[in-house]
C-alpha cells in the first residue's frame, strides 16, 4: 500500500509538467472529452453505482445517505453538463497581475500558475469524483482523488471515464490519480506525501477535517462546518425576514450554509416569532429555544419547541432543527455569534444601514451577510462558476474556493543585467 | 509551561478583536511609538545583547553568527527606522476586490481582514523580533515570537520595548507576546495550538522548516531555503553577465537568494568560465565543478576547483562556494533547474528574447529571472516594501511575504431580502 500509494502521488506530480504546457483549449477540450465519456458510459456507472446501494442497503444506511450515493442517467446528465459548464469559465491561468516598473529598471509582475497536485479526500456523494477532476485539469493541476468507501464502485467507474478523457484529449493520463482503497491507512499514507502534494482538501465532516489536520505533513484546507447565525433587527422588515429565515433553514437542510441559530430582537420577538414557529414548524422544523423565545414558542399548535440544551447554540444541525435566542440588541447578538459562529455565514436583516455595516464590519466569518438568505455562500451562487471546497480557515482561501483559489503565482523579474546594490 | 503557552495564545486570540477595530493611524502610531521606545531603551537593548554575546563567545560561536547576534546603537538606530518605514506603506487592510452586482441584485465584494494570530518561531537574528511584530500589528494581526535561545536575553528586552509601545499607542498589550523559552518542547506546544494560531512562520534553517512541517498541527508557510541558478545562454552579454554572477554570487552569499550553482552554454563556456573563475577566486569563492568546467578551471592561479561531489548540485551553499556546470543548451540547463532547484529563485542571461521567455514561463520557481541577479527576491527589492519570509510553498504566498500577505479577506454580501432558489 505503501509503494502503491507514494507511486500514485509520483505519477501525479511527474504530470504536472505536460499539464503546465497544455493550453486553455486543451484543458478545455478535455472537459467537453469528459461530458461525453460520461454520457456513453451511463450504462456502466449506474451498473457500478447499483452495487454501492446494495451494499449500502444491506449496510442499513438511510434513505438520505443512499440518496446521496444514488446516480441515475439524469444525474449522470447533470454531471456532464456541470462539466461542460466549467469549460465556459475565464482561463484561471490566463491573469498576471501586480505589473510594474521600479526604480531600477526592473520589470516585474505575478503570473497565476496552478498549485501543483491536490489531494481530495472526500465521502459519500460519488460526483465529487468529476466535479474535482474537472476544476483540477481546468486550472492545469494533477490530482489524487480519494473517496468513501460507501462509493467506492461509483468513484471507480468514474475515474475510468476521467482517464479515458484525458486519454482522448492528449493529456496525461497519470494527472488524475483515482486512490482506489478505503481503510484509514491509506488516507494516512497520503496525507504524509508533503514532498510530492501541494493542498490536501478534506471534503467530509467534523472528523474528517480534524484527522487531515492532525495527521497531515501538507497543508490542508479545513472547511465546510457552518455554525450559521442570522440576526432579526427591530428595524428589519418582518414579512420578508420570515422568508429568508425558512429560505436559509428549509431550502436544504444538510448543507453547512444552512441556518442554525437565529437571534431575534426582543422589542420584536413578541410579534415576530410566533410567526416563524408556526410557518416552519409546518416545514417539518423543530425549535431548541432560549427561555425567552421558548416562553413564546409555548402553547402554538403544531409546534415542536424546547429548551436549548448547553451545546445546542454550538452544534451544526444538518437536519430540520433550529435554535432561537431572543436578545437585547444588535450588541447582544455580535456577541453570541462571536462566541458560537464557525465562521462560515452569519447575517443582519435590518432597514438600519449604519447597524448593518457595523455588523459587516465586526462580525469575522468566511461570508457576512446584509438582509440575504446564507444560503448564498457557494462559488455557483457568487459568481465563482463552480466550487471545489468552501474553506473557513483563513490562509489562501476563504469561503467558496472557485478555479482562481486552487492556483498559486509566480514572480517574473525581467531586467538589463541589474545587480543589487 | 503547557499551560503557559496556551495562555499566551489565548490572550494573543483575546487581543484580535480590539486590535481589529483599531484604526490605521493607531496602528502607524504604534510604529512611531516602538521607533521612539528603541531609541530610548538602546542602552537596556545593548546590555542584554552584551549578556547574549558572552554566552555566545563562551559557546565558541563563530564570528559571523555573533555577528549576526550583536546589536550596537547603530543597529538599533536602523532597526527604528525599518519600523518607521512600514509606516509609510499603504494600508493592507484598507482594500476591497472583486465588487460585482449578480443577477438576482446580490452586491458582493471582498474585503481584507487580518490572518488573526500569527506565530513566528526565528533563529538568532534578535531584529526579527522587532520586524515581525511592527509588520505584524501594521496588518493588525496579534503574534506570538519564538525566538532563538542565542539571542534570548536581547529578544526580551526588545520584546519590552514593543509591549511599552502597544501601551502608550493604547492597542492591546497582549497582541504581542514573546514565548520566554528556547526549548524544542515549548516550540512542539505552541504548534499544536491550532484552535487559537492562524499561521505558522518559521524563520530560519532547514531543520526548523521540517520540524514546524512534521510537529504543527497550523498551517505553516515553508520556505527560506534557496538552491538557485543562472544559466548564462550563448546568446548572453558575458561582461554584465560575469557582474550579474559575482552580485548573485559574493555581495551577500549567507542568504537564501544567493547564487548556488551557475550553468553555462558549451558554445561561450571557453570563453566565458575563465574570467568567472579569476574574478570570483580573487572574493575568495572556491568552485565545485562538472567535468569539463573542471577542465577550465584547473591551472588557473589562484582558482580553488574540484570536482563536484554527487551532492554538490542539491546543496545551498550559504558560503562562498559555487558550483558549475556546462550544459550543452537551454534545453539541458531547464532540465538540471527542474531537477535541482529547491523553486526559490532561477534565473537566465540572454539576449534572446524567446528562450527567455520560454524559461520564465517553463521553470516554476517562486521567482524567475531573465538578466537580473537572483539576490531581488526580497521584499523590500521587489516594492512590497518589507518582508516577513519568502515563500517557497506554493499555498496562500509565494516568494517575499509582504504586508499584504499575512491578511485574509471575508465576503460581503449585502441583499434586499433575497432567497436562494
Amino acid at each position: 500500500m505503501t509503494e502503491l500509494i507514494r507511486a500514485q502521488a509520483q505519477a501525479a506530480r511527474g504530470a504536472t509538467r505536460a499539464l503546465a504546457r497544455a493550453d486553455d483549449a486543451q484543458r478545455r477540450d478535455f472537459l467537453h472529452a469528459l461530458a461525453e465519456a460520461l454520457r456513453a458510459d451511463t450504462a456502466a456507472i449506474v451498473k457500478a453505482n447499483e452495487a454501492d446501494l446494495a451494499r449500502g442497503r444491506a449496510a442499513g444506511l438511510d434513505g438520505a445517505l443512499l440518496d446521496r450515493l444514488l446516480l441515475d442517467p439524469p444525474r449522470i446528465e447533470a454531471m456532464a453538463r456541470d462539466v461542460e459548464h466549467i469549460a465556459t469559465l475565464p482561463d484561471p491561468l490566463a491573469a498576471t497581475f501586480d505589473a510594474r516598473e521600479l526604480g531600477n529598471g526592473l520589470k516585474i509582475h505575478r503570473r497565476r500558475v496552478p498549485l501543483g497536485v491536490l489531494a481530495v479526500i472526500y465521502e459519500s456523494r460519488p460526483n465529487v469524483t468529476v466535479d474535482v477532476a474537472a476544476l483540477a485539469i481546468r486550472s492545469g493541476n494533477a490530482v489524487l482523488l480519494r473517496g468513501g468507501k460507501e462509493a467506492i464502485d461509483s468513484n471507480r467507474a468514474l475515474a475510468a471515464s476521467v482517464r479515458a478523457a484525458l486519454v482522448s484529449s492528449e493529456l496525461p493520463e497519470d494527472a488524475v490519480q483515482f486512490v482506489d482503497a478505503v481503510d484509514r491507512e491509506s488516507t494516512r499514507l497520503l496525507l504524509a506525501q508533503h514532498d510530492l502534494v501541494d493542498l490536501v482538501v478534506p471534503r467530509g465532516g467534523a472528523g474528517l477535517h480534524a484527522f487531515c489536520r492532525q495527521e497531515s505533513r501538507i497543508p490542508v484546507i479545513t472547511g465546510g462546518i457552518g455554525i450559521c447565525h442570522l440576526y432579526v433587527d427591530a428595524a428589519a422588515d418582518l414579512e420578508r425576514a420570515l422568508s429568508v429565515i425558512r429560505n436559509a433553514k428549509v431550502q436544504r437542510p444538510t448543507v453547512c450554509n444552512a441556518l442554525d441559530t437565529l437571534l431575534v430582537h426582543a422589542a420584536v420577538a413578541a410579534d415576530f416569532l410566533p410567526a416563524v414557529f408556526r410557518t416552519l414548524a409546518a416545514d417539518g422544523v423543530r425549535f431548541r429555544c432560549d427561555p425567552a423565545a421558548l416562553r413564546l414558542a409555548q402553547g402554538l399548535p403544531g409546534v415542536d419547541a424546547a429548551a436549548a440544551g448547553p451545546e445546542d447554540f454550538d452544534t451544526e444541525w444538518l437536519s430540520l432543527v433550529l435554535g432561537v435566542r431572543v436578545v437585547a440588541g444588535a450588541e447582544e447578538a455580535m456577541t453570541h455569534i462571536e462566541a458560537h459562529s464557525s465562521g462560515h455565514s452569519d447575517g443582519i436583516l435590518t432597514a438600519d444601514e449604519a447597524l448593518a455595516r457595523l455588523f459587516l464590519e465586526r462580525i469575522d466569518s468566511a461570508a457576512v451577510y446584509w438582509n440575504a438568505s446564507t444560503r448564498f455562500t457557494d462559488g455557483g451562487q457568487l459568481g465563482l462558476g463552480a466550487e471545489i471546497a468552501v474553506s473557513t480557515q483563513r490562509l489562501h482561501a476563504r469561503g467558496p474556493m472557485g478555479l482562481e483559489e486552487i492556483t498559486s503565482y509566480k514572480w517574473v523579474i525581467e531586467g538589463d543585467y541589474q545587480v543589487r546594490a
